[in-house]
This record gives C-alpha cells, structure tokens and sequence, in this order.
C-alpha cells in the first residue's frame, strides 16, 4: 500500500467531519461557531520515550489522541477533531496500521472526535506520532492557567504517579507486585485515562487548572508562575493507588517520585474552598483530591509531617 | 538550555496573538470570526527527505512553514497562524535553533503569520518539522479539488521541476550547469517560494486548484479524480526554467522528471477560458501558464508532439 491507499482505505473512514473532506483535499475546512472560542493543543509522541515497540498499535494509537484530549480537558474544552501526522518507518505493515486505526475508532466513539486531516510520511528513524487537538469551549471561558488567588484550594484528580510506575517496570526495576498490580501500572503508562468529560465541568468551578504530564509539581509550578502566587502541598495527601504504594511505599521518596515523575494526564486545578461541595458533585465518578492551598509569594513549597522538603527535579525533562 | 527555557526565550517572542498566551499555557485558543471559515492544514518535513542536515536552520524553518503556507493558498486562503513541533536529536545547538527561529521571524514578516503553539521533544531519529498552519477564506469560499468542469483551462504557476532539479544536484547527478544556474536549482528545492498572495486572489476565478508537491501530473490527477473528470496536459507547455533546460534539456524524459519530481509547492488550477485575462490580471507578478483542457473522461493524458506519452509513476511517494 502507497501512502494514498493507507490514507483512503485506512484514515479516511475516520474523517466523518464534511469539513475534511474525505481526507481528499490539501486541507480542511472548519465553519465559524459564533459564540464559541477553539482551544488547540498539539502534543508528540515517540517510540523509546513516550510507548514502546511491544506496546499495541491501538493503545499506541489512544495515547496519542489522548495527551492531546488531556491537554484540552484542563482548558475546560469539549475536544472535537483532531489532526494525525504519522512518520513511520519501513518495518509497519498493513496489520500495525489497520490496528492503529481501530484504536482510534474506538477512541473517537468514546470522546466524541473525528479525524479532520493530517499528513504521513516515511522516517529512518524511530515511529513518531502528532496529533492536534481542536476543542471548543463558550466564548471567553477557557480555564488558564494564570486565574489562582491567594486562599484558594489546590486539587488534582485521579492518581499520581501510576503511570511513572509503569515506565519504571518497563524499565525493569525491581518488584514483588502481584500479577494485577504491575499489569495496574502498566496500562497507566501505556494508556492514560485524562477526565475529559470532568474538564468541561470544571469551567466555571476552578481559577486556574493545567494538565499534569510533566509530573505534578512542575505541573502546579506552571500554574504558581502563571498566577504570580505561591503553593504548598500537603505530600500525605496527594493520591497514590494501591499499586503504587505496593511498588515505592509510602515514604518521601517514593511521594517524591509520584509527584515529579510526569506521564500522569490527570487534571490539577485551584478553586475557591468554597465551591469544594459543588466540585465534589461535578466529579461524577472522577476522584478529585485536595491537596494544598494557593498562598502568596511564589514557587511551589511540599511540606511532609510539618518539614519542607527539597525538590532537585520537579518534572520530566526532554533534555 | 531546557524545553522551557527554549520555548521562552526562541519561540515565545515569535507568539503575538494573544490566543497564544506567549506558549505559556496548555493550548491556544482562536475566537470565533464570523463570515469565516478557517482552513486547516497539517506537513512535516525530515532530515534526509525534505532537507538536509547541511542547510541553514533558517531555511529549513522557513521550507517548514512555506510547504504549509502553499496548501493554504492552493485552498484561496489567507495564512493567519501556525503550530510548531519539533524533534530535535541531541546535537541541535542554541545557535541552531537561534538561526531557526531568526528564519521564522523572517517567513512571518513575510507573510504575516504568527506562532500559535507547540511542541519541542527529544528524539534518538532523524529531525523533524511538523508544522500546522491556519487560513482564513470568506465563508463557503474555500477552493477545492472538485471544482473542474469539462471545457475548462488548466493553469500552472512558476515553474516546475526546479526543486527536483536542486534534489539531483544534492543527488551528485553530473552537470554542466554555470554556478548561478546550479545554485538556482539547488534554492528551489531548499526553499519554496509558494504564490501565497495569489491564492487568495484566485478564490473567485479558479473552478479547482492543488498544492503541486507530489509532483505536477499526479497532483493534477487528484483534481480529475475529485472532480470527476479528465484532463489533457501539453508536455511542451509545462513551466521550466533555464536552469533546469540547461541541465536536462528539452526531451520528453527531461519534461517528464520536472512534471513528476515532486516538491514544487506551486499551484495548478482549472478556471474557464472565459476568465483568463482576469487571472492574468490577478497574477500580478506570478507567471501563470496554460497547459492543458479539461475533459470528459478520467486521469491525466499527457501529450507530446501529438502522442500520447505513458506516464509510469507521476508522483512522489513516500512508500
């Protein structure tokens, strides 16, 4: 199969937008919604750093998409079509890609997306994937990071750290998890599971809200910065799973490497504590953790059993 | 330098729309701009397909943003904005990227777009550009492949076959060129120059209209296909330049590599004959050639000195 064949028989049957054109043209077309502002986010992803050889084509495929939903959800955006741009190298076969394909469907159902175009290629080097995400959110809403006040509560939802845990097995660090445990944390770095419905809720609820993939103190030193305010967290309460705490414990350290281990696509917010009950109704399933509170100054402090603790790398870095 | 400091201090003063949030935030965000539409189109280029690790940095920022730029003018749009990602192996300098974005501040003087997001990772491969760039064309006005009627002029901007001309060159094919014709050739492939202005003009005279970079014949063979028609094609009229006569001459081969060799970024359009001073008109410094008709049927006929000249591969493909 030529790149026009993998493009109308494969990618194409995802496109259900008019506004794509079938995948048929140089580009596509997207009507003014008046009243309506487009949040865009566009986010890549690697073999070797961000999935791996051995990972399915279709969790491959949703990993992709779903950074970039991620990103939209912390904007408080209803995700809407995407763009995919695929340099593949000369070992993917027709199976890889009609299994790629399927991942994508399934997550398109499931998010309420639709392909709108994109570009393929072939590359020497490692499998590479882009996706541009489109969301809209009602004109003026979009949830930035730069809304903190001083008192307001600081949240995360879901676990930290599960995915982080994940890479590490990949990584063959040592272990005494249970079948289910590790097989837990895997799916968490192979698959993440961003609160997209949650982030459209959040709109009107919280001040300032950022999506945590670089590790959630970096992540909150983002929102610190933007605002102009300082942070302290609560190391105790940010939310690890069972598997995690089975894997690192329950120390510092292993908090530490939770909260700076990056991979995580949950969503962490700041918020009024007095909108805490209206928070908690709108999680409709999400856990939603509080885990410290916006105070002035700058910079983001974790405190652990009334100490500071000193934080060398808060995120992942690419280089 | 970290990706955070990268984004802050290179590309962040390339961000001016306030959408932007000067790359400070998870996304960007467009307001809604009645009457419009907005056109959307997605390319990466690669080291050792669409570049090469000895060109400038600027040019290759600018081949990024230009190959874009000409899908947006073959659709009449107006470029507004565009996202950058980059995968950048481990060798790339400060004064690299320093010189690539001084070549994007240039491009988006030029052709007055700004910076509207990204994203900026590591990779153990080759580098790659993903560029995802924004038009704007009236409401309904955007110009597709399908347009073209039976009866209809087919046109070609610029001159073809430059960039495959430059692509052999680098190629080590033996010449005879003349340094000013070989350094000519050697331009058109490093850097497009796409008729972006033009684009915009031909919204209301073209019937259909492609970006050519595949190659002239098989781009023009997605306007018969989308368009449900055929198309004769004059093998003598096809644009060349005298650098590219002067090394490959005038044979049918030498007509069949320019038509076919890919990366020209110019645009091939179908317009009634009727309309043809006007578009002469609307040129306004861009060459503009007549090099075919229309016709009922299906794909692209080539002639030549009255035959019929077979066409094995009319395109580029990546695989």
């Amino acid at each position: 199969m030529n790149e026009f064949d993998i493009i109308a028989e494969i990618f194409a049957p995802l496109a259900h937008h008019p506004g794509a054109f079938g995948l048929k043209d140089d580009a596509a077309v997207l009507p003014a919604r008046p009243g309506f502002d487009l949040v865009i986010t566009t986010d890549q992803i690697a073999e070797g750093t961000d999935f791996f050889a051995f990972d399915p084509a279709a969790s491959v495929a949703q990993k992709a998409l779903r950074v970039n939903l991620s990103d939209l959800a912390a904007k408080g955006a209803v995700p809407e079509f995407y763009l995919l741009v695929l340099a593949l190298p000369q070992s993917m076969d027709l199976a890889w890609l009609q299994d790629f394909a399927a991942g994508l469907a399934e997550d398109q159902k499931r998010f309420g997306v639709t392909l709108l175009g994109g570009d393929t290629a072939s590359t020497e080097g490692p499998l590479s994937i882009t996706v541009t995400a489109f969301g809209t959110v009602p004109e003026g809403k979009i949830l930035k990071r730069g809304g903190a006040t001083v008192g307001d509560a600081v949240y995360v939802t879901g676990y930290i750290g599960d995915s982080a845990g994940g890479l590490a097995i990949f990584k063959r660090e040592k272990h005494a998890l249970s079948e289910p445990q590790r097989d837990d944390l895997i799916a968490h770095y192979r698959l993440p599971e961003p609160p997209v419905d949650f982030g459209a809720r959040l709109r009107d609820l919280a001040s300032a809200s950022v999506d945590v993939s670089d590790g959630l103190l970096a992540d909150l030193g983002h929102i610190a910065s933007a605002a102009h305010v300082g942070m302290t967290i609560d190391a105790d309460t940010i939310p690890r799973s069972e598997a995690l705490r089975a894997f690192w414990g329950d120390g510092i350290e292993a908090i530490l490497r939770a909260a700076t281990g990056g991979d995580d696509y949950q969503i962490a917010f700041t918020a009024s504590p007095v909108r805490e009950a209206e928070i908690i109704a709108a999680a409709q399933g999400v856990t939603v953790t509080r885990i410290g509170t916006v105070t002035a100054g700058e910079g983001v402090e974790l405190r652990h059993k009334d100490q500071v603790v000193s934080v060398p790398k808060p995120g992942y870095r690419h280089f």
